[in-house]
């Protein structure tokens, strides 16, 4: 139940004795804080705050709860299912300004940080130690909200998603109070698994403020390549063999054509317009130099053109930064168009019938669209770039993904590898959970009563 | 809330209806089903039932619900903290007879098996696949029990605990329901993580029937050697030196002088009776032994003395059986004895540390006690062999044991690495969880509000 107007006014009065000029209600500052990345409408929240320890964070949910008042979690704002939108109003918790590194443990290879601290951030940190945190869903984003979110990426076929890397979260939850979950031993068997049903909650069960992640050492070796296929079947048949022939490549990305000329166009890159895997291999120099190898005997079998080596690490960067602006160069191709993106991840047997289908249901529909994708783990993901203002063409769009999810289902996969539900996908989540999805509805009424945390996120109460 | 004994006769009327001979009340099997392979006192449940579906377990569940009659899951029984003791009598399900392999997906490298398919079991059927399950406990458990209390051993440091690895469950919950949690994608941000909220909740939020679980593909190369050291200290810190090194071992296990006289003496084997460390490498043939040469460095760095190699199958699976019959061998010294296992797992810093301070202790007390872990992961136990009847040494080893758990916790571990809590640990995981562990007793009310799931176990409500 939504405070008032008058206890609205109360609260934030009360907050404002707390933090002073760390809390705002200036339009633009809400409005900003009410959207993610993507075309889900926004609804901006009634405050903004800006807590600077564990401690604040408690106190301001606690005087929420008393209030009834909605509490959101937001970090650096790039989700994609409209997950911080305020959609019943309240108070969100900015958390970029817990930013600190609190201890770093290279000898365990973990650290601890606060949760508004970014991934890049944290990589320039760790520099010297050689140690880096491999998530890396593109965006740099905060690692309390790829907690929050269960983030992966690119080199999660090596390294895992963020579930696998965290290890302890310190949380506040729904009353306000604050538990530590987990902790730094590399495994336990104590207790019910909370730091996994936190991380992936999306700020409905409770607010991460930090957190303990898992460090890999740097290899002796990376290196790095892309190959051009005559079709994108050939390169998904390729990208399946790679795995199923257990070569452990810490990146396997495939682009299809149209997302390649959108990369060259972006960047002024001559990558040939056609299907492409881009790999990397982390190792020993003789591993690696044996992955590369294998990979390079398999795509040769499935046609592929023009295996080309980054042969340094400035052509390496070049290589993945066209990867990572991916996003970015499918939008600019059509100015002021907005994306939607699909999200599914199925079985890797299952993966090529499901990106060709995929592409012809693409192609039919005559729509702007581009498939990029982890296909290490089955996982990828439809651009779609609309006019925002054009309604038939988001339809075209959404029918297409909603397709796409049936179909991804009907496979045995999932309808969001990586991107997580927001209030964009809870359908879509009822679907493919029919019998857990009570379960979880059960959960959240345990942990958050008055249904306060990211209200009308994840499931329906 | 226990039947009374009128209405636990009806009760068993009723499902003596429902499952015929595949139920039991005789007083050897239930006594055989109320006990593991520990000291904890055991108690015999009421009746023993033998499903062989998730609808049967269903059905069973649901009966128990309507007489809020207890119900105790149970596998191979060998859990070691009194996992399956019916603390308040109750039902007995034995899954074992569920022991069907359901789907093998060799493209996908997964599996989905029955609860009560054996570890082993599994293995054989997988031989000509080129794919292993990998988690190896020890004992030859079900792989329902081994998720239940997440299950892990030796070769975790490679490939994961059982949380790791299991992707998808079928689970019966207190009222009966079934549900399906997870999926066969090898990654998912679709709602709350379940899957790892079941596994390691020892039957006290909802009965595992049915699981997938990831597969490994067998590398090209397996080797293995052993190394004796001239102190217990030094032996941890060449494994520690390993594991920082970031050298991709398959095993590594430390056992201490006392636990390879035990071996020697079980097996008639002449290795080095000093602290010495058990390796495994997997890989290709290039890599496998360049790991084995750096190994070789650090282990002469350490004083390792004789580095002695398996040269051939039946060489590494001689060292791999008296690794495996360490358990059995520490016992056999002392006839009638049985063990008090301790389980501590620390962050690796530490582990030099706790095992020094603990073998201290260990030696001041006078205790037949032997030292042996997964060093790789910070995880290694106390194996004290006492007289069940000696009420003094069972004291010494329990205090002592809470000594190594006290000093485990201050360093940052945790009291369990993979044996669990059963109903042996409930105080040291409040003692770990001082926060949590309210939120634990929250979930399990609200999954279980009549407390029938395996009670008096892992929380008390």
């Amino acid at each position: 139940m939504k405070a008032d107007e008058h206890s609205t006014n109360e609260l934030i009065a009360e907050l404002r004795t707390l933090l002073g000029e760390r809390l705002t209600t200036s339009r633009a500052a809400c409005e900003q804080h009410g959207r993610g990345e993507s075309l889900h409408p926004p609804r901006a929240p009634d405050a903004v705050v800006f807590p600077e320890s564990t401690a604040e964070v408690s106190e301001i949910v606690s005087r929420c709860a008393r209030y009834r008042m909605p509490v959101i979690a937001f970090g650096a704002g790039t989700s994609l299912e409209g997950h911080v939108a305020a959609l019943r109003g309240g108070i969100c918790v900015d958390l970029t300004g817990m930013d600190q590194v609190l201890e770093a443990h290279a000898e365990d290879m973990d650290v601890t940080v606060q949760a508004g601290v970014l991934r890049t951030q944290l990589n320039s940190y760790l520099r010297d130690t050689g140690l880096f945190f491999s998530v890396d869903p593109g965006a740099d984003a905060t690692l309390g909200g790829m907690a929050a979110t269960n983030a992966s990426g690119t080199n999660t076929v090596r390294y895992g998603t963020m579930r696998d890397n965290v290890l302890a979260l310190t949380a506040v939850l729904a009353d306000g109070r604050i538990i530590h979950t987990g902790g730094r031993a590399r495994k336990s068997a104590a207790g019910y698994d909370l730091t996994s049903l936190l991380v992936g909650s999306e700020g409905t069960l409770g607010i991460i403020t930090e957190l303990t992640v898992r460090l890999h050492g740097h290899t002796e070796a990376v290196t790095a390549a892309v190959c051009a296929f005559p079709d994108i079947a050939a390169a998904v048949q390729a990208s399946i063999q790679v795995i199923q022939m257990g070569v452990p490549v810490a990146r396997i990305e495939l682009l299809d054509e149209v997302q390649m000329r959108a990369v060259n166009r972006y960047a002024g890159l001559d990558y040939r317009e056609a299907p492409t895997l881009f790999f990397e291999f982390h190792g020993s120099n003789a591993s690696a130099h044996e992955d590369a190898a294998n990979v390079g005997a398999i795509v040769h079998d499935f046609a592929g053109e023009d295996f080309r080596w980054a042969s340094d690490e400035s052509e390496r960067r070049q290589l993945w930064q066209a990867r990572h602006n991916a996003y970015y160069a499918a939008l600019a191709q059509f100015p002021g168009a907005k994306g939607i993106i699909s999200d599914a991840c199925v079985p890797i047997s299952r993966l090529a019938e499901c990106i060709t289908e995929t592409k012809a249901d693409l192609d039919a529909a005559a729509v702007h669209a581009c498939i990029l994708g982890h296909v290490g783990d089955g996982n990828f993901h439809v651009i779609f770039c609309v006019d925002p203002a054009d309604t038939a063409a988001i339809k075209t769009a959404e029918e297409l993904n909603e397709r796409l999810v049936a179909r991804a289902l009907a496979m045995g996969g999932t309808c969001t590898g990586e991107h997580g539900i927001g209030y964009g996908k809870m359908d879509f989540l009822a679907r493919e959970h029919t019998d857990a999805i009570e379960v979880m509805r059960t959960l959240k009424r345990a942990l958050d009563p008055h249904n306060l945390l990211n209200p009308g996120k994840m499931v329906a109460v």
